[in-house]
């Protein structure tokens, strides 16, 4: 059994959360503030981009060695235009350099909480794209999505945040402007 | 009724060439060299992207004023590694340069030519995204599409096709890893 720290308790932790439990994994949920210590194997950063730099700052040494998943969308939420991230780059590859003791994956970026819920979005089963550059960090949280009843893919290394981001990026400009709902987004058809 | 040009007669070529015809608009199919003018008020260029400088060496002046459609998708296909156009561009910014006195969008750079002979993948409507900073020229080209039984949604400014190329080249990636089918793909889910 794999335990999953889930450092947040918006909408998309407590996605990330139920998928857990119901994979039969042990989930602890612990606030943004450094008091209560992480003890999972991945920790899950379920929490907006600008929050990501202060959990660093106060959990880093905490985090070495363990399994560290970005799930963020580091868009200029002003603008609705651009990303705050280097265009090169992503703010899963700022959070490797940040952490290079952690085994840093990105995740759950291309998913509304919704479609993690529901384990579909038009009746295509929802999948959640992964990558990393640790082939083991990857199987381990593609296991405990699978075991919750959900899809995983392996998106590729750590690089193709890039790409995941600027999906992540399209799916909400397109859900704010009402293209798209909360329950939709792209589902990937096999 | 809208004249489609479109130069190039690959699998895309031909798949948008059965979407125009089917709505009702009159298509030309021209070959790359440029002895044969373009008439169509869009001019689709279904070409891979090395090809597209040499179009625009000969063909620039006969654009003018046209909807040019750039479908391209710039990777580096020795590695599947990365983009051949700047982090922060596309290859449609790229085109917007070199013909500034056309209106050019990006679009069916995220659909396989499967799913446009298909008109769905996975039980999900196909969806071209059209990107663009000329409103009218994006309508026209979102007319032809759903005349011919296609969904089309409106995905932002040209800006956008950074992110639009970013999820052609996640899909490339996967399809080539065989993760997804080339009868699949990224469906949107409205």
């Amino acid at each position: 059994m794999t335990t999953v720290s889930i450092i947040g308790n918006g909408n998309m932790g407590q996605a990330i959360a139920a998928i857990a439990t119901a994979g039969g994994h042990e989930v602890e949920i612990v606030g943004r503030d450094a008091s209560q210590p992480v003890t999972g194997d991945i920790v899950v950063l379920a929490v907006p981009y600008p929050a990501v730099a202060g959990i660093v700052a106060e959990r880093g040494a905490q985090l070495a060695g363990k399994t560290v998943v970005d799930i963020t969308n580091p868009l200029d939420f002003q603008t609705f235009d651009s990303l705050v991230v280097a265009p090169d780059a992503s703010a899963a590859h700022e959070l490797a350099e940040a952490l290079p003791a952690s085994k840093v994956l990105k995740a759950f970026n291309t998913n509304f909480a919704a479609t993690l819920h529901a384990k579909q979005l038009g009746g295509t089963p929802t999948t959640v794209l992964i990558a990393g550059d640790d082939a083991d960090a990857k199987q381990q949280l593609a296991d405990v999505v699978r075991a919750g009843g959900v899809q995983a893919v392996d998106a590729g290394a750590l690089s193709r945040a890039r790409e995941l981001e600027a999906v992540g990026f399209l799916q909400l400009t397109l859900a704010v402007q009402e293209k798209l709902g909360w329950t939709g987004g792209l589902a990937l058809v096999a």
